[in-house]
């Protein structure tokens, strides 16, 4: 089980971001080892769900566009991850034919809920919490 | 994010036997549209960890090794799923070079909790508990 690499990279941008003023995606392509054409394709929908905007020009680069003591972890991984299909049945669009079992069968509604809680609890974590003050330098 | 196929259909398979007292991976490909192949791998896999209990000879096929009332879907997922590293920085082999804000970081503890409290949420329903009674014929 595991998110895609997509919102893994769009949270190591932002907690980057919750320690570092602004950014350019080179500075994080060094710091993470990670490929710049999809930091491009991150920060691009990071500014997209309103979590960073950009400043043109010489010296631009990403900021947080907003305080990242009102970000929270779970707001991110909702708007960032493509779906929460954790099991085949709860896709819409089903590439199979829907499961046989599906109209008596209570698993779907068992892993919505415990996705919810998953996400819900992700929810009580906010970018500043997961960065310590020492690091940040900011105040609790 | 979502669970393996495997896992997936490891569940359909033991939910099929919740309500059937046996079956034959043809009759189970034949219910579910799935792979005949995929479903092989599936049911050694389920046999191997102790599930399902495999019938040889004439009249063969697969039944549940265990009471439907005492196998949890948290346990099913736990142990078919190959792993939890919901992030990338919880696997312990790591392809990329460990990421930098690692020492630092709270996100990892975050999600490891967040997947814990997933899997105790699904300890909480057993096979016996996502098909209704009127289905499987028994009582609850």
């Amino acid at each position: 089980m595991q998110l895609t690499l997509h919102t893994d990279y769009s949270l190591r941008v932002l907690i980057y971001l919750t320690q570092h003023p602004t950014a350019t995606i080179s500075e994080l392509a060094d710091y993470y080892q990670l490929s710049r054409n999809h930091l491009v394709k991150v920060v691009n929908a990071l500014g997209k769900h309103g979590f960073i905007v950009t400043m043109r020009g010489k010296g631009g680069g990403v900021r947080l566009a907003r305080d990242p003591r009102e970000i929270s972890v779970g707001e991110v991984v909702r708007r960032m991850e493509t779906h929460f299909d954790v099991v085949e049945c709860l896709r819409e669009s089903y590439s199979h034919p829907a499961c046989r079992a599906l109209p008596f069968c209570g698993l779907r509604k068992a892993v919505q809920l415990a996705t919810e809680r998953f996400l819900a609890d992700l929810d009580g974590y906010t970018l500043a919490s997961v960065v310590p003050p020492s690091v940040t330098g900011k105040s609790p």
